[in-house]
């Protein structure tokens, strides 16, 4: 059965939010934002699918990095106006090269970077 | 040290995307948001304070429920344009009163809810 995306809210861009979480850690990856048809194409390839809003296009996370999202199960919150990703990712998800996107932690007002940039594979 | 706001990139609203994960389990409990004042009251009082679109008001969440989320940490994404809170959530973090607002689980094209509501504690 097809899941029917007009039922979620999007913004006036047309978009909504993606949080992508490791489905073995729990870590928060990254978040970026899909329209209809990315959610469409993420639920029925099992490839994570943004769209892209720097360069308005679909963005098939990995096809250009090889940092695949394998999507393990696809979440909507009480509002449907977000969406929880739990994903198996290859390598980083950043584009800094870091597994996630949350690197950077503020302690006592000051930013302290707390990840790596990961070892190629 | 008091940690500059405007480093981070709010949208056209002021407004900045928060994800509230618990610290202990791990699961992503909400998406809000923020805006720089939000921010700056969340990092000085230690309980997660966002900005309440519907209702156009700063939102220090439980005020009215009980269901506080004290700040264990605050992260930045790589583009500065998104946030990570983790939290110590009391009780339900979702206003349906369920430990997450991301209860609905899309399973082959169909919704299937996986969370009750909590009893009240």
């Amino acid at each position: 059965m097809d899941f029917d995306t007009s039922t979620l809210k999007f913004n006036e861009a047309g978009l909504i939010p993606a949080i992508a979480q490791d489905a073995t850690t729990g870590d928060v990856l990254m978040m970026a934002w899909m329209n209809a048809q990315a959610v469409t194409q993420t639920l029925e390839t099992g490839r994570v699918t943004y769209w892209s809003r720097s360069r308005q296009s679909f963005w098939i996370k990995g096809d250009t990095s090889g940092h695949v999202q394998e999507l393990v199960e696809l979440r909507i919150d009480c509002d449907r106006d977000c969406l929880l990703v739990k994903v198996h990712q290859t390598g980083a998800a950043c584009h800094t090269g870091r597994r996630s996107c949350f690197y950077t932690l503020v302690e006592d007002g000051v930013e302290r970077i707390t990840l790596d940039v990961m070892d190629d594979e």
